[in-house]
């Protein structure tokens, strides 16, 4: 092919592709606003677990005498990044309102980040709650450090718990893409919209699923491919789900749970119950139940691995 | 240990480690030709990805103004990135044959970029259809945006469409390391060499293996961990299996297969069919079935989660 | 919310946030030492991997005139990232004891980090046997470059196999990091402390998790979702688990281990045996066993996959 | 020193420098808009010099198919960045007004920018003349190519000319900034006030100086270390400088001043003349005069080097 | 050429290059300490400017909340940074000497930057006196942010203030290296030996050179080239210059050198003086003189400029 | 303006700006092929730098083990680098001709970049022998190293010995390229057609013009300010100045000429001879000559500044 023809071909294919007038396809909201961006939440999530996780995450050498320094320069530089983001993310979610004036969410935005702040130091301090949670129940784990350096658990558990106080703070999208950030990070797939207490163990992780609607009470453990999810989900009259209806879960206190168990619907495994490896349940479990796998007996607190 | 026996073994071990004579590896193709580089073809698929869905991959500020300058620039880049790459990998397909004269697959590689940056409006289009039915499909998704930006199966889906179209232009090796990219961020594996139809959703995804000579139709919906193998492989008389024997699943229009589960061999999925949760299927199921998991008769349209 | 507030209750939270003294947190060394460093740790497996497979990972052009230059350079600037780092981890783990002399370990450090690097043409050796298994076994696999390039299982494999070898070398926390690292990108799980023979194979791999005191031979070869678990572990009075004694399976030379199959406790699986996919093991499997699935008698040699 | 005392002393150090109070020196506007920023004006000057010649700056390969594509791309994003820069100019010379609402300046900014944009192509045009007027002066310059890459000349002139469209927008304290940024780097410095025709020449460049009130021709030429500067200027009754009185000269068309000469005050050099290396003026010189430096008669079109 | 004889011509050439034996350079000190780092010296001046004109430079937003955490993170950055720099030039003094302990001077070090750091806010507080005394002398000047932001005279003077701190504290080596790096970007050449008092202000700059020996009082102002050099320097019976003579300018309070003035030797310029453009003084100048050129008797109070 | 009036006025500058039919300036050649690049000759110029003092530039820790590699891996990039930037210089020389085949350059390049590279040790001895004389004759310098770090003469040499045996090489536009970038970093400006022998000094440097024809022996030395130019240059009938007729100094051997001296012509400085500071000369000086400032007879040995 000649040069000339390359150029004209190339020119034509970005004619086309700059064309979405057929596609219903939105490549940006007709206010204007710039959308939100993966690269800057993706900072966000870095700077939020070097201000919950000092020393572990972040470059900076963290001692007594500098600690307050750098959790403060964090903190400034992400309020700005996060305030900028939730106020696209707000806008995003008005994309098809031409007059929506999309200026007035920044003060909105603003209050939300601030809010958000103001919560940080609790959702730290449950976070720390989920790390010696973690550490007293697993025999692999010889400090709290090597559970903050490299569960994939509790990076997950972070996430979903910014994701989670975001969400409960109006903020739209936004929360979805943090939870999806641990996804693909770790295997594990929590729905911000999820309800989980206090003292949260996640072991190995990859392909554990959390629905919307779950709550999960304190001191539950999953093992890795834990599935709580939705048994079947009631249509309107036209065939579609409708929103907001419970469909998942309710796993109560000191619940634990073994890989690949599948527990599906508006079930409640009562407290301290434990279910075993691979056991499939779409009923309710009483407290301190032992749901073992049929002939497996002899599998008592098994997470399916040990380790 | 002093300095200079430190100095004296890390030469040693250097001079050892430059060493493959006995090794068989090849660390660089005979023929001189610089081998293919991750890096870049990270940069030409987030490149691809900006090209595709402007405003939410890049880091534009996309308007109709600017919106034709933008996409230019990139296939403009992306035109040269992926050209090289092509060539290379190329030679590098012919890297014991040190006579061949590998500059003489720069043309070639010019030429296969052009065709395939001519089918991208088109791989865009049916991407845009993955979108809709994802979107028509969940009632979690609440905007087209959502999916775009947060759902890994539109992003395994967009680096199989671009790897299968390369594998069409007969490029070696690309294809594949590409929809490893995708494997390695949203653990779905499709093999570049399947067929998959438009209207194509996957949701959660996390552990969904689709193999070489899977012929998928279209609206079909998979969820996570759903494998479509092969029941087995025949071996030639050395016991080597036979290459290019078709030997995955047919999967036609209107399947939905719930997750976990198993599709093996060259069996047929017939149009409409619902195969539930868990199930194993090793033989072809007639139109408009839906396979059950054995007790679970109350469990209809479930997605194993629901969400 | 006046900006005065915003800055007052920013201020105020960071002050919260820097007070760990009631969390029971550490969030820096008491003897000051700086804490491992994850980015440190992933220059140094990207460094690591240039230097076992040149060409394929690094930037480089690599040719025989220029080889040792290039690992030259990359063992030298490794060899002080990684003395610091496993200094560091040393550190780490003295890390409650105020009066310990963190600067004695430097030389400790370079010592191990000097072994290391003598042991690496080894490890390399046996990782270019791992190269060549995969691709004898696999007929999707044309070239060793393909697997280098794109194959999840080797990157976990080359991560573990450097991971075990600073075990060896007592470097505590760094080895479980690394390993962690890979099980991000790949979704395969492998505890540093498992002893894998040569020749060693995992295809698609996604889901894989093998613990801690697993015994696994050479030319052996797993499928995605294999899980090399323990049945249970025992417990001291107190109700804790006893650590290191032996809860793992031993997997003998030449087993091949299908898809999904979950084979738990110190159960032996004997020399040239064939476990099928989705085959639960809890006993010791004699010498050439094929163990298939209940009423998959069709299904031989299945990899639950084929491809 | 102890640690302990490192730590107290650092901090001690840091709340002194953080107290500004009694320094008189503003270190941030007190209505709280984001200063200029230095960096951001690199990248805007970086930007436009590539718009200006593309091809010589920037990093992108240009032709005849891209070319639009890649000027567009750098308005848009220069369009944005100028006019946060401007904005924040115009905030900071309101810096003491407190009550002040900066962020109405926002509209204002990007009008100015706009307006800017449209002169950029005359800017362009007039910087092309002086391209053109520099190679037919210069037997060195063997193409237009060689002065766009490396004429110190014509850099100070490309910085001078859009900071003196930028002043003649009213556009405070920025202008300065960016002559500032080419004095840095060619030692020529222009105040962006100076009045300078088209098809303008600097040779070699080192030292010269262009006072704030000069009026400069068209088709001029400087040799380095040339002063255009004042001679005295008036003092009001406090003995303070009395600010935009011109006092700089004014250089007609086809002027040539040679290295070193030094003018001083409002005097008039007329059209056509020539001023040799070294001298010094500070009266008007008629039309087509030749000012040679005292004995030496045999110093014809003298450029102190003649390269 | 051949590829083979390239490969063979450039591995002789690095084999030639890495051979400093005979050339009595030294690429690296005996002791094995690593030499001082230009980049590091780059960044630790671009954090002090940050620390004492926060706002002006640095990329952060400063204000009333967050300021004394950015100067902190900075203070705790640079403290590490200009430490091990200072450890390395007291290393690199002591080059020859194989057996000195360079790792003894590690303390050292710190403690002088300690040391340092203390004095750092007297150096801010004399720099505020020398952007206060260019605001008032300079007609041209309408803030002290026009000066901090682009007076390349301030910047002159901030290195060398640091690096004559430095000096005082008997740091070898990178004093000069600070002052050096100030020329390339001013063309403004001082001595970290020689002493300045407060309120010292250059205008434009470039050429000024300022002696080793130079003993400057307050309230000075200099302009372009002016030079304050060594007449002669006395040799040795060897005819080796003898070091450490006093040989440069005595500047008294309250003088003002106009642009091209050139000083030299140990001359005293006496209080309150003014000395014109391009005068050349070897002798004593009597406090409050006028020193005017030749028959320029008419130019008062000249800079040679004016702006 | 309205945001419709800011798009569509931005739109309609790009299209001017892409219009450069009707200015004679070529923004890319006819051939295609791409421009040389400042970003890759700044690049190759701080490599050569490293490689010729390996220690002083570049980010590496250099011994004696690891000094080989390093360097080896220098050599090997900036061949490729420079090796490009040879072919772009010589096509742009060619950038009228349509029909010019480019691609035959890059032989031809890669050919000149071999001669370069087996000549750099040359260059490196002959620099090493400008860092030593420059150290005999400064009492200010009290090591190589100091001078190697920080001494812009030795900069501005650096870059001059390398553009000029690039020049000999007739590479076309990179040498002068190369001159100018240290002519922006030291303010010494050399053309690279200058000749100039071993042993060579500049000190302070600021302001110092080398013309293309000078002529310098072994064991000058200059001091700031230093012109060496053209009286005049003949002109052909047409008044264009006539190319390559030699029109710069001769300075012989052991020549010393003190700041700010102009020397213009292709007079003769004969050896040994020391020209005054501020001495205008354009005649020829015997050997041995000593030319001092007019009533300056008790300025000997001055280099205008004496440091």
């Amino acid at each position: 092919m000649q040069k000339e023809d390359i150029t004209q071909t190339l020119a034509q294919t970005v004619a086309t592709l700059a064309d979405f007038s057929s596609s219903g396809m939105v490549y940006a909201p007709k206010h204007g606003r710039i959308m939100p961006s993966i690269d800057a939440l993706d900072e966000i999530m870095s700077n939020l677990r070097s201000i919950i996780f000092p020393g572990y995450y972040g470059k900076s050498r963290i001692n007594s005498g500098n600690l307050s320094y750098y959790i403060g320069v964090s903190v400034d530089k992400t309020f700005h990044l996060l305030s900028e983001q939730i106020a696209r993310g707000i806008c995003f979610a008005q994309i098809e309102n031409e007059t929506s004036n999309c200026e007035l969410n920044d003060k909105k935005a603003r209050d939300i980040t601030v809010e958000f702040f103001k919560r940080l130091p609790q959702i730290r301090e449950i976070l720390i709650s989920d790390v010696k949670s973690t550490y007293n129940g697993d025999p692999a784990a010889n400090s709290f450090g090597a559970i903050i350096y490299s569960y994939p658990g509790l990076k997950a558990t972070t996430n979903y718990r910014i994701a989670n106080a975001l969400l409960k703070l109006k903020v739209p999208l936004i929360p979805r893409i943090i939870t999806e950030m641990a996804h693909s990070e770790t295997g594990i797939d929590i729905n911000p919209g999820a309800q989980i207490g206090k003292s949260f163990t996640m072991d190995h992780g990859t392909g554990i699923v959390i629905g919307e609607t779950c709550r999960i009470g304190n001191f539950v453990k999953l093992y890795q491919g834990v599935t709580l999810g939705a048994k079947s989900f009631p249509l309107d009259k036209d065939g579609n789900p409708i929103k907001g209806v419970a469909r998942h879960p309710i796993v109560e206190d000191y619940v634990v749970i073994y890989a690949q168990a599948t527990i599906l619907g508006t079930v409640t495994i009562g407290e301290g119950s434990m279910i075993g490896g691979n056991v499939w349940v779409t009923k309710d479990v009483a407290k301190n139940s032992k749901i073992l796998q049929h002939a497996a007996q002899d599998v008592r607190f098994n997470n399916g691995l040990g380790i």
